[in-house]
This record gives C-alpha cells, sequence and structure tokens, in this order.
C-alpha cells in the first residue's frame, strides 16, 4: 500500500468518527429527552478525544510527509494534492495544541457557558467576567500555540481557524469602510417613514407554515432524499456525509418570517454541503471550506433570493393560499416592504439585512481588543454600550441586551463573529458573478426557476469543498478578492428604493 | 490509581462508543434519509471496529488480572465484584474470536441479508440456500472459538450470546414438556367457536391510536423524561444510557393492536432499563442481563398486564372514548375476547400469545439440526413445513410463509430464538411472585395502578441490570429455576376460561 492510500484509509475513520460525533449533536438539539444530557456528554467527550488522538497520531505525521514525497509530480489542483495540503493545514493545527490546553479549555468553556446561562438570565455581566478572563487567557495561549506570520497578529490565529488564509488587517480594512459607507446610509434610512410590518405578527397556523418552508427549499432544489428538517430551539444545519445533510427551525405561530427564512438560511447551508463532490466522500474535504463561504451560501438564498422582489412576485399568491385569512387583501407591495423594513435594534440575532453587519463590526472590534488587553473585561458593558449607540444608535438598558447577548465568547469562539458579515459580502460578489454568467437571473427566480443558480453555485462553490480556499474560490467565480462595495451597491440599491432614498 | 480504576476508565470509553452506536442505529431506523445509508455504514463499522479493539487490547486483560487481585477480599455480590467478572466473560469471549472470523462473518452475513431480502420477496429457498451454507460454516467456527463444556453441545456456546450461562439440554428438556402440553391445547382451542375480532380491523385514528398507547405506558411509569417513542418499520426498544431508553412504535391504521401492544412491548424492555441501578451507569452491568430476561419484561407488560381483563375494566371506558365511532357501541367482554383471540397463522410475528412458543420451538429444533449438520441446508423447507404442520396444524404456502419468514438467521443469529419462549415463560414466573408478594395485583391493575408492581420488577430484576445471571435472578426472585408449568397454568386458566374448555 502506498503511504497515501494507507493515509487515506486512516483519515476515513476519522471522518467517519467526526460523523458520529454529528449524529448525537443532532439528536441532542433535536430529539433527546432532557435525562440523557450527561451520558451525550461523555459520549461526544470521547468521540472526540479518539478522533484527535487518530488524527494526531504520529504516524499520520509520517505517512503525510511520505504521501507528500510520493506525489510531488502531482497537479496541485487534483484532489490527492489538495487533500495532503488541507491534511498538512489540520495536521500541524492539531498537533500544535498541548494536550493540557485543550483539556483546560474544554473545561473552562463548559464552566463559562454555564456561567454565561445564568449571567445573561440575571443580565449581570460580572457573574460572566471571571470565566471571561480565564477564556481570554487560553485563548492567547492556543493563538500562541497556533503561531501567525510575521507582521501579523495574534488575532490572525484565531481567524485562521474560521477563516482560513484570511488576515485580521484585511478584514479590519474592509470593515473599516464599510462602517464609514454603512452609517450613513442606516441613519438616512431612520429618516424615513418604515414600512409597516404589523401584518407578519398575526397568528399562523404552525404546519402551514413549515409545509410553505418545505415547498420552497423542495423547488431551491434541496434533496429530500439526502437530507430532512427537523425542529430545534436554535436552527442549524449539520452533515453527516455528502448524501446526509440537515437542517432544523423553530416555529413562532405568531411571526411568520421566524420559521420561513430560518428554513431558507439553513437550506442554503445544507445545499453546500449537499453539492460537494462524491468523489469527496469519506475524505476532509467533503465539508465547506470555511464560515464565511458558508455564510455566504445561507445569505443569497435567505436574502438575494428570499427577500427579493421577484422571489414574491412568484411565492406570494402560494402564501396567500396557505393563509387566506392573514394575507388574501394584503398586497404583494406590502408584504415585500414589511419583510425587508429595517430598524437597528440590540440584538443581533434580530437584526434587518442592512444593520447586521454594524453588529458584527463592534463584535469584531471589541473582541480584538480584549484578545489584545487593549480593553479590559470589566470595561467590555460600557464600552458595548458606547459603540451601540455609535453604530445603531441605539444603548441597551441592560447587559442581557448588550454584552452579554451572544453565547459565542463562553465557549472560547473569539475570531467567528467577522465570518457573519464576510459571508453577507461575499454573497453579493456572488450574485453578481452568477447574474453575469446567467443573464436573466431575476427573471429566472420571478418564475420560482432555480435550477440555473443552484448549478451555478454548485460548479463555483460546492463541489470544490475544502479543495479550493475561500480566498480561491472568490477570484476564480468573481475574477476579483474579498470587498464591500457590491454588498453596499446592492443595499444602496434595495434599500434606497424602499426608502425612497 | 488501581487497576480497577484504570480499567472502568477504559471501560467507560468502551460504553461510550457503544452508547454512540446505538444513537446512531436509532437515527437509521427512524429518521435518517435514504441517502445516509452508506456513510452510516461506514460509521457503524469504524464504531464498532474501534470499540472491539479498544476492549479486545491486551493491557485490558493486564488490567484484569491485576484488578482481580486487587480485589481478591471484595464481597462476591458487590457491583465491582460482579463488573470484574461480566467484564471478564465478556473479554474471553471477545478476544477468543480471531479478526478474519470476525471480519468473514460481517461480510458474508452482509451478503446474507441481501440475499434474504431478495429471496424471501420471490419465495425462492434456493436463493438463499448457498448464503445460509457459509453463515453456518463459519457459525459453527465460532461456536468452537467461544468453545463450550465438557458434556455439552456446539449450540451452547451461541445460546450462551443471548442467554449466557442458560444450556441447551435445559432448553430442550422444558420445549420437550411444554410442546406435549401445549399441542393438546392449541388443538382443544381450535375446536371451540373463535371469538370475532372484525370490531379490531377498523379505522382508527393514528395520531388516536398513538397518544393512547403514550398514556397506557405513562401510567405503567415509563420516564419521558429519559425515553421517548418514534415511528419506525419494525418497532424496537434501545438505550443510549440509563438515562435515556427509547422506544419506536409503527401504526396500522385499520388494525388496533399493532400500535397498542407494539407500544406496551417495548415500553416493558425500555422500563428495564430506564430501571437499572444509577451507580452501574457508564459500565458493562448497566443494561439487561439476557434476551430472555428482557422479553420476560416486555411480555409481562404487553400481556399479563395489557392484554388481561382487569387492565381493560379500567381502560376500555378511555379506549372508547378516544375511538367512540368504533367502539362505543362494544361490550367490554367482546373486546377483551378479541384481543385474545387465538388462532394458528403461519407468520411468528403474527402469532397469539399461545401458539407463540410453537413457532419458537420449531426454529429451535431446525437450527440445531442445522448446526449439527443432521439437516441438510436443501431440506430446510420441506422439513419445516413438516413441522408447521404438526405443531400449528398449517403448512406453509410458499417459503416466505415458511423457511423464509425471519432475517435472523441471515445475520448469523442461531441460538437467539428460544430466548423468546424462555421470556414468555419467565413472565408468568416472575408474576407468580409479584403476586404472592403484592397481594390484590390484580385488583391494583383493575385501578390502573401500576407503581407496587413497577416497584417489584425494579427491585427483583431492572435495578441489577447485568450483576446477576438470567438464572440468579430467577432464582432469587422466584425461588426456583426456569419451568414451563407456570406458564402453562396461566394459559389454561386464561384461555380455558376464554374458550370454555
Amino acid at each position: 500500500m502506498t503511504a497515501l492510500a494507507d493515509l487515506k484509509q486512516r483519515l476515513e475513520c476519522v471522518t467517519d468518527l467526526g460523523g458520529a460525533q454529528a449524529v448525537l449533536g443532532w439528536d441532542q438539539e433535536t430529539y433527546m429527552p432532557s435525562g440523557g444530557v450527561e451520558a451525550r456528554s461523555h459520549q461526544l467527550a470521547t468521540l472526540a478525544r479518539l478522533g484527535h488522538e487518530l488524527f494526531t497520531d504520529p504516524e499520520v505525521g509520517d505517512l503525510l510527509a511520505r504521501a507528500a514525497e510520493e506525489t510531488v509530480d502531482l497537479d496541485a489542483d487534483s484532489d490527492d494534492a489538495r487533500l495532503l495540503s488541507v491534511v498538512r493545514r489540520d495536521y500541524d493545527r492539531a498537533t500544535r495544541l498541548p494536550a493540557d490546553l485543550v483539556a483546560a479549555l474544554t473545561r473552562v468553556s463548559a464552566q463559562a457557558q454555564h456561567a454565561w446561562k445564568d449571567a445573561r438570565q440575571r443580565s449581570q455581566f460580572n457573574l460572566f467576567a471571571p470565566h471571561l478572563e480565564e477564556i481570554l487567557l487560553l485563548v492567547r495561549e492556543k493563538a500562541d500555540a497556533f503561531g501567525y506570520d510575521d507582521g501579523g497578529c495574534r488575532y490572525d490565529a484565531l481567524l485562521d481557524e474560521y477563516e482560513p488564509d484570511m488576515k485580521t488587517a484585511e478584514v479590519a480594512t474592509i470593515f473599516t469602510d464599510l462602517r464609514k459607507e454603512l452609517v450613513p446610509i442606516v441613519h438616512a434610512i431612520g429618516g424615513r417613514p418604515s414600512p409597516n410590518a404589523a401584518i407578519l405578527r398575526q397568528t399562523f397556523n404552525e404546519q402551514a407554515q413549515w409545509d410553505f418552508g418545505l415547498s420552497v427549499i423542495g423547488d431551491f432544489g434541496y434533496d429530500f432524499t439526502r437530507g430532512r428538517q427537523d425542529r430545534s430551539a436554535h436552527p442549524f444545519s449539520t452533515s453527516f456525509s455528502v448524501n446526509d445533510c440537515r437542517i432544523t427551525t423553530r416555529v413562532q405561530p405568531d411571526y411568520l418570517p421566524s420559521c420561513l427564512f430560518g428554513t431558507l438560511h439553513e437550506a442554503g447551508h445544507a445545499m453546500y454541503e449537499q453539492g460537494v463532490d462524491p468523489a469527496l466522500e469519506r475524505t476532509v474535504l467533503a465539508s465547506g471550506t470555511s464560515l464565511g463561504i458558508h455564510e455566504s451560501q445561507s445569505r443569497l438564498w435567505e436574502n438575494l433570493v428570499g427577500r427579493s422582489r421577484g422571489f414574491w412576485q412568484h411565492y406570494f399568491a402560494p402564501l396567500q393560499s396557505a393563509f387566506p385569512q392573514q394575507l388574501a387583501t394584503v398586497e404583494l407591495e406590502t408584504f415585500y416592504r414589511a419583510i425587508n423594513r429595517v430598524e437597528p435594534s440590540l440584538i443581533r440575532v434580530e437584526a434587518d439585512e442592512v444593520t447586521y453587519n454594524l453588529h458584527i463590526m463592534l463584535r469584531f472590534e471589541l473582541e480584538r481588543a480584549l484578545l489584545d488587553g487593549e480593553l479590559a473585561v470589566e470595561d467590555l458593558p460600557a464600552e458595548w454600550n458606547e459603540r451601540s449607540e455609535a453604530y445603531l444608535g441605539l444603548r441597551p438598558g441592560s447587559d442581557a441586551e448588550g454584552a452579554l447577548q451572544d453565547i459565542h465568547w463562553s465557549f472560547g469562539a473569539i475570531g467567528y463573529f467577522p465570518t457573519y458579515a464576510l459571508g453577507n459580502l461575499i454573497s453579493t460578489q456572488l450574485w453578481q458573478a452568477a447574474k453575469a454568467d446567467l443573464g436573466d437571473l431575476d427573471e429566472q427566480i420571478a418564475q420560482g426557476s432555480f435550477g440555473e443558480l443552484r448549478g451555478w453555485l454548485r460548479d463555483k462553490i460546492h463541489r470544490h469543498g475544502r479543495k479550493l480556499t475561500a480566498t480561491e474560490l472568490l477570484q476564480r467565480a468573481t475574477g476579483e478578492g474579498l470587498r464591500a462595495d457590491s454588498w453596499l451597491a446592492y443595499v444602496r440599491s434595495k434599500f434606497g428604493e424602499i426608502y425612497d432614498l
């Protein structure tokens, strides 16, 4: 057996363990009875530990080196060459973390999550503060263990986990430009009359909401023979293989957008995973390449398709049929404006398309300052509130509405937030390129026809899995790097029209 | 760390892998989309292989020997002493099987199951015969690898997997006695007018069937905070820990007993697992001790409770309320007789309480003859049909109704069938003992009060997990060994009254 073949076989086993973990995680959030919590955490920890041990075995390092020699003449874009380069990257990262640090991070973040829940419930940041201090100490250690390029910064090492190869400086530049343009837009919108969104807050039959969402994502091309939708407290997507990519959503009987747009969003994530080249199945390449690219897919289907006027030219009549009592007398335009209402709010997960990125920038700036020690943990709530007022024009009335609102920092996920905004930017860059390639994309959507768009995304993004980085995908699909102007142009055009700016 | 503590820690990991496998198996039968099949089989195989490797590691053998020395003074009934003896048993069995044989069994039985499905569908035994030949060769090898006592037989080694310490000779003696008594009873019943069961074959709303079953097992004491019920093609129970024991059932809109008695049966299994002493959690002792004891629990709740007159004195009114159109004018006695109708049939899984054991005896005799080479595979269908006529008075019209009806042999499960009948016998032995201890058990049930019965079963059976063998449990709970007269007396009394014998 060649070293490459031997390596692949070992990695299949690691992939299987990852798939099993995902199944257990899915069950935990969907069907598991409350009594199952403790055993499940043991099972997940054991699977994670075994997977880590198998992957970081020095023999894997040897095989990796020998396989690289065997394949030195391979085309750099071939599956095998790409596989080896991604495995090398993963292996280096996995082996750089000392076992003690991994254990400490697991222990401290379990306690911190618990403390965060309690602190948020009571809206007392001081209950969470000592845990965040500990998290920051360990995350700094982790960043230093991973390392970063000369001229780079510690945050690079963390960002790299979620958005491989993306640099902090690049994100910071783009965000700074974006904020300069965006704050005045939000301000201008705030000065205009707001659409009435009361029609979205009637009582909508839960099963009818569920069925409508499913019918739309079926039209999108989400493959129900290789996936399914279930309920959970927080919507998510997960995949156990290229052929089993599931989504969850929640249904609010008194607020129509929650289930519908949650469904479209998660289906966007899952179609990405379903679209990975089957030849990559059971390898580390068989999943999305970065959180930013992933979010670009969910946002594209949720917003660029699902909140577009063309989409509703096709789907508003079926929606009215599903909810005649609530919507029969509502005008399409009234509905379109209601689902696109812009209103600065304190809570990120409730933010509209325009203000969402401002929430992200605030977090990006604050977590960098925390990491670098420029901002003391005790000063975080005040600083949060300051920036919230500056960017969104709103000051949190409590810590729960401010620095305690998101769970991410409590489990040590620093470097994660920016990927949400990158996803938004990438989604419009891809959209422009798809439009250029496909011509009448808007008309296709207005006819409920998504096959060409899905095919384009599969060809440019999905099928590559982790073979190409976000930067490579974007460059090949659009001919350019990451930039904010495409998204800004989209926002100006769409919301300029709605708000008559 | 002591050797015992080290051993326990290693075994926790094996237990976690087993729990994870069970979750993946449950998902496979309940929610997994069809596309997920291939990846799931890889994931399950990887978990099984890793669990086997971890468990059969020679270091486990060393620790086991050292732990035995450390604990030589322990009370033989203590958790630790029992743990070591069960682990020793499992370890010896697991290490006696050569890896090549395990691999061959896995490969051959996968092919055989596939062939069996096809053969059954076409009702052509000859399509399955060569696979069964192969299975028998390997199963003989397996039995010889496990070994058996002097004076015992090869079948002992197989039976031991499902019913530890039970001997073939003992089962054969009991079955022979049982058959002699049972065949005349079945014959006598056949000579009497049969109750009309048409009322069970109306259209019953599926959700109402489901809800009624859940309400009954809630009354039984099945703990929904540590379990749940889902749908599957074939009902089963499974457990991921003492605190997550799930059941599944199926619902036939045109046949009431299917969902109802399936639910009670599986809840009986699951309450056994839920009742294991929490101190045994995450050890090999935290599950049912044998298939026979397991089946005694499911049969007890399904038949001795759920098909009793007293039970329906309490539950028939609620059932009528759930299905007024179908049952409002039906007499309790008519219903009671309908659900207890005895009718010899060709298919085991459709058999009534009285004839069921005859199906088992037939299989027990045939699989022993096959194993010993006394019966050639090619002669199996004819021999099956002969015995079917002799025991049940019915001759299969096709192989699908005869030797091809059960899946068990196709995956190498020889030695499994007798445990179904043992469960029936044990259920009435336990019932008699519970009645003697609890006094007015029938009246409690007629009042829908199951707490004392459940408490008795938990105390005598459930809490011990695998600490005690079936024989020990039975001896301690009833003061006697396995015997058939208790079950025969129950059948004579109950069905003698119904059929006026």
